[in-house]
């Protein structure tokens, strides 16, 4: 259907060409992540005809399949700043991908449009403060309680991604009936941003890690998503392809920041050899060769059993757990090492993959640690083996 | 064109019904694997359908390409004795890949075929005592002086795999024009088959490692495989081919252990819960999981390659370079694990996991040693971003 | 008091010019490790003054404290054979520090004094078949009866150390009023040795880890060890010791696999260079050098802890956790490196470092598996911080 | 001599009580860690009676030897704010101890004494920027020419720890006779501290790394420390110290940063039961319980030794090696396991394990790559078996 290779050249193309100088500025010069920098960048991704690879065409997008996506986001993933200027980018890839597959049509013309275009930008509103809902989706605190005109929520919510200057959030909230999701604009009276947290990813997206509060927040009936009660299996239809999606781009930045150290060393000399011909340094090349490999395999592996079997089969969401958990890691690993390779340039943050090696770091977290994601996969394995 | 999945079916029904029985009266009972077994493995395979995986039709094979070897290997290497069951085993695997793609009409005859038909079991002949050829096959001693009739070799090998019993045997011998391959009958009475090695990899096979002699080995031209002084790229032609069916046998090795280990701790309760239910099991289960899914990934990889590319492309070479040394560290990683979940049980040959582990450590070495391969790899990828 | 640094030399001295060449024999060329060849070496050790490193000289010993045995035993560990030849191997090692601690008058002098001069050896009896007592001592299945005249136990038990040859076996079996140890005589007619267990670690020492059986077995009040009752206290006070005495002798095997593998690398060349020069090989040695030192270090940390607070207590029990399950670990890195710094030589058992790993394994699983024994660490940690 | 387990005491209440309310205005609140409030931070140290573990008592200081300053070191490395606290944080540890074994009486008292008494702080200007000296002090290319007056140094240098602010800097130059050191006051026209740079260790210490230029700076013979040509000697005389400095200080907030981890998993309940009796959080745990028994034993080998046979002796200089290597990697895993361990908070600067993952990331480069020691360490080890 699509020419994927022409695509993914002409993504590399547009993420070096137009995406990376940007980045530097960002990063190394200080300049802001913000919405004006963002809309500036999907521009130019329209215009290169690289924009939209998780939606479908009717918003103005891609329509690609998820073995597809593999391939263009790990391009994207190029640049810290490539998945958001391609619409990739948390949380927004996750919220379009629920939204077409949950929301009806009225919510999906209202919320799932301008999203998919790139109009506005989304936030998702799931985790909570101890003693509320962490990796554990049971412990929810937040509550909406029904009234004759809808729902009032109350509650408060920390790690909500993207809140700053989204135009709406996708609330998870208990009801009488379980949890529930919710649909509410970010200019509802009952709905607060609080303080962006300073967190280790705080360079490269606008709308940040947030802390919102829900304070007798009126919403309407039809600001449910999907079913009431149903709202940690619709989180679930969000989960496997949200976790690939990560793990597509966060492969490309592992790439990225590893081809940075392999042009490092090629053209550094100590103790008499260009870095390049240390045998140390060579095995750490090699381990990351592997470790790029050994990821991209995974994700298709995982992307290929989604197309086939849909985003909540059991094989899927184990090949996605899969998936995030060793592509996590692997990119924890590959751009460490990238750190190593530059030696005390590494640490300076003039090179980017000092930067890199710092955001990296939330992702064995969020979307599920790896200790948690390897609790549901060894029960998987061993249920099939009883 | 081949109905792969049906014939991965029929594999693991024929390894799990045939070939394990007979694999626990080998590494438990101590029933010798000689080439009796041999025969009546592969009479088994035969009428089972699933013989010669890696031959052409026209010798009796199943003409798969590497892809779908990738699938029915893994299958088969569910036991140590399945491989060789389907003629899919080393030496001869490799042996029958270099023969097809370099022997002439009269040689294929000759060896080939009676070699893809299990008829017979080859040799080769090319690692050397020190300070001859180990890991750099540069440093080779044995030396073939041309003579009006041919050529006569001389010199000392070992860990000429497959030796004891084997027809003939694939020499590689100096020439004044470069290395060389040569054909030699095991009946030429300057061939020699001497000690076999006590290699850790002892149980598996008929034919073992052993140290052979060439003294005054007289031999026709027409005995030299491909061209003489090409010795060592002919070695290529086999050698990335022999790497990914070790990966793929040895991967399907380690799933079978990852899957006893499974059932073991499902049956098994310690501190007031069953195993399965430990955290820290669960922890060596979920990484055996990922290790076996990103293993078939980079499998998968290579296969592809090589089926688009050829076996010497240096892409090919990449690749199996990086699958060799992945899957056989994997492997190691996956058994290990298998060991320890199975408490004392594991260190004990009553229970197969023992015996798969102590197997398997060559596999670090032979074919290339991780280390050497490491440095392979690093190269091509410096040398790709100079 | 000792002139330990004098009494490490000698050790060594021993080992390498009386035990080193028997070890020899025994791997490679198959001479059997039976109680005649332990006497021999025993003799020999009395002769050079370094037997008995763990009793007290009024039965031969040497009188050490832990800190002192740590240098002793990482010089008798050298070899596969040493240990045994200075009488501190398991199960005797434990037994001795069992009885001296425990026994009464009559019971040191029957069962200690000759154990602890080498004239017998002795065995133990604890875990069992599923489902009885394997890693979790509280589901012990063997039960002693109370009778007018003693006791009569029934149960059957595996892995029992030492149990061919023994003169007599330390039994643990419940009661009715708890978990209890006997002292049986091996020619009890209740107590039967049955198969010698195929086991990893099977070359180095008589009597193997062999399945027994207790059928009415009568032994007489006088047998119970302790109090009854007070079985698995009481293994806690040959535990923590018998855990540090591994550590110790496996270290030895561990430096003595890594200078047999420095040797190596140094006298062999490839790719133009020595070994010792290529810079992977070099960080496997680097990385063997930092696991030997930090080894060295935890145990030496246990060692003093136990001299000053005794086995039992909390601290000790701690460290004595720390050391096994790192030392286990640590040296099961070190061998691995030894076998793959060899290359093919290394899984060929006429190279001691073969045997030594297979020989390795199964000490990151008895005496506490290291899931088991990391729980354990990691309780103790949280309990400190609540 | 001098009662350790007090000052242990004494120094950990200090931390706890004095610093650590201070470390987290800086880490969380972006308060300025100035020269203000350095001395403010010194002056308490003092009237604790803990500053100067490094320095001798004529200086004011509390001259321990290398044993005892790993222990009290420790503690002060509690906080990221302690070492500095203590008047014993880089690059002023190091310098204190070269100028007290190198500097001459004059030089003593007009350099050592005010550095040593916290008076004014000092930087090391060794590292240049490519293709200068890095890892490998041989490519040194800053120099300095001989005049009638003195000398006159030109060159570039980067990564000059401590340059903002300083009272002088020891520059390391070449001559016509080889590599010298020189010390150069901060106020010298010809030396200017250029930009500080961006590195993952901003936070911690006033002074930063920085760009500085030498321009015709001219200084007079008096200025030279120790002997001409002298200079990668002299070097060694400080590196060994500096090195084991480095891994007590971070060895102590790993230790903190894993105390946290313990108390958070202690408090936190998920999926039913506290994080803490989670089997995968409590392998992490045990990880880092034995990672820091290990290199709290490495440290104590090689100050031992340091203190047995001075700091340029071979094996001091082996252990130191290992010393750095291991406990530069074993705290990188320890706070990266805290981070994990803390969740989604662990990446947040809320939560100080975050800050303190990120400023231990040098330790693995600076003074010594792990690779460019692993070399050292390997060729030693190499050395001693031919």
């Amino acid at each position: 259907m699509h020419n994927v290779p022409d695509l993914v050249e002409r993504t590399t193309q547009f993420i070096h060409e137009q995406v990376v100088p940007v980045e530097r500025e960002v990063v190394v010069d200080g300049r802001v992540m913000d919405d004006a920098l963002r809309l500036e960048l999907q521009k130019l991704a329209k215009e290169a005809g690289v924009f939209g690879p998780l939606s479908d065409p009717r918003y103005g997008g891609l329509g690609l399949n998820t073995a597809e996506q593999a391939q263009v986001l790990e391009a994207a993933g190029a640049s810290l700043l490539g998945p958001i200027s391609l619409n990739a980018w948390a949380p927004d890839d996750g919220n379009i991908h629920l939204l077409a597959h949950v929301a009806n049509a009225e919510q999906q013309r209202r919320y799932l449009a301008p999203l998919a275009a790139g109009e506005v930008r989304s936030a998702i509103a799931m985790t909570e403060p101890a003693p509320g809902a962490g990796s554990d989706p049971g412990m929810l605190q937040t509550y909406a309680r029904e009234t004759d005109a809808g729902w009032v929520i109350n509650g408060a919510k920390h790690f909500c991604t993207g809140a700053q200057g989204a135009a709406f959030v996708i609330c998870v909230a208990n009801t009488d009936d379980g949890a529930t999701m919710f649909l509410v604009d970010a200019d509802n009276p009952g709905f607060r941003v609080g303080r962006r947290m300073p967190t280790m990813d705080y360079t490269s997206a606008p709308g940040g890690h947030c802390e919102v509060l829900f304070e007798e927040c009126e919403v309407p009936d039809s600001a449910v998503l999907g079913t009431v009660g149903q709202g940690l299996p619709l989180a679930q239809v969000r989960l496997a392809p949200s976790r690939l999606v990560f793990a597509m781009n966060w492969l490309g930045l592992a790439v990225r920041g590893h081809h940075l150290a392999l042009r490092h060393i090629n053209s550094r000399t100590s103790f008499g050899a260009p870095i390049a011909e240390h045998g140390m340094a060579q095995a750490l090349v090699a381990d990351s060769e592997m470790d790029i490999v050994a990821a991209r395999g995974v994700i298709r592996t995982a992307a290929e059993t989604i197309d086939a079997h849909g985003p909540t089969a059991s094989q899927s969401r184990h090949e996605a757990s899969i998936a995030k958990t060793f592509v996590s890691e692997a990119v924890w690993r590959v751009l460490d090492r990238a750190v190593q390779l530059h030696g005390g340039l590494g640490v300076c943050e003039d090179h980017l993959v000092a930067r890199f090696l710092i955001e990296a770091r939330a992702f064995r977290i969020y979307e599920g640690p790896s200790e948690v994601l390897r609790t549901s996969i060894a029960r998987r394995a061993l249920r099939a083996h009883r």
